[in-house]
């Protein structure tokens, strides 16, 4: 199994989360070995994924490419979203998380990155003047920060702060703390200092 | 996330052992998402791996394409092999999982696929007669058989048993019983049983 064209799908695996070179080798095989044609049928569909989606040119999500318009996501499209609320995450899969909670009725936009020194992305890097004319746009009265609770996290939120109060919109940040379900037994010290200075009357 | 062209890739990716639709739509959105031109590069990677592995003529193993000639997997034209002893096995991936053992000097040879009465898998569906040209090109002395000890691969081992005792060969079978640092506590009995009788004098 050492012949380039294997190897080479193998390193393109390797590049998912969780991929590592064995579990790569094991899905080559698989694909070569099931008796149909599966890896011209990947390929195709492949080929086919690259040419219909695109970042949704309002927020950054995945949307369908329109040729010839404007290519939306279907959750820009869908005018019952309430525009004065915008959810700003790091990953287009951020938003079906939340999405899956059913609690967000109003808009997302997703950054794609976050800020990060260690990694050489600054605030260049960020699509801040896209942002701002997402909720002037949508006439935001409300920025939800959900970007995750990590370094990198917390400082694009910090940043996103800085640049949106001059604005004059309420900006609000998600709740980290323990988990539903969670044990306090299991929980890392830094969670629990959130979980107690997040802590609400009741 | 539910493009036509999102699905499709899903679908062909949930076909993989271990890979259902949640991991499946994961792997999907990180290619679309990465930065890169992923989805594209994989369906080249994928393109050129599908005209260039090919099974190996001779034994069913995976080969290179040879074109204007046969196509021969590393093994088969290896001829410091031992072709007195042929290694009968199931898939393409238990070949490397036996030479990783580093015991065997003989050559393989790949079914491909196992007798199964539930899945309508008779005899006709097994390369009987390239097993048998193999055997007689190498003069073949021992036949292991190395499929799987399940109801399949004994059934796949009986059958050819059956079928080659009349050429006069030795045939063998692997051993089935407690794996290598395995515990006797957490061995199902079915093992347990294998490893009793087929006990050896010290």
């Amino acid at each position: 199994m050492n012949q380039p064209s294997v190897r080479r799908v193998v390193q393109l695996l390797t590049r998912l989360p969780g991929v590592g070179e064995r579990t790569a080798t094991r899905y080559v095989l698989h694909w070569l070995t099931d008796g149909g044609n599966t890896p011209l049928e990947l390929a195709e569909a492949l080929t086919a994924l690259a040419q219909s989606v695109v970042p949704c040119e309002d927020c950054g999500n995945l949307a369908e490419r329109a040729p010839g318009g404007a290519s939306l996501c279907a959750l820009c499209m869908d005018s019952r979203r309430d525009g004065s609320v915008i959810c700003v995450v790091a990953r287009v899969q951020d938003v079906s998380s939340l999405e899956r909670a059913g609690t967000m009725r109003g808009r997302y936009f997703v950054l794609g990155r976050l800020l990060s020194p260690l990694e050489g992305i600054g605030p260049d890097a960020l699509p801040l003047a896209r942002l701002q004319a997402f909720a002037a746009k949508h006439g935001a009265k409300e920025l939800i920060l959900a970007t995750p609770p990590s370094v990198d996290g917390e400082a694009t939120a910090l940043w996103l702060k800085r640049e949106f109060e001059r604005e004059g919109l309420s900006i609000t940040r998600i709740a980290s703390g323990v988990p539903h379900g969670g044990d306090l037994e299991y929980a890392d010290p830094i969670t629990l200092g959130r979980a107690l200075q997040g802590r609400r009357t009741l």
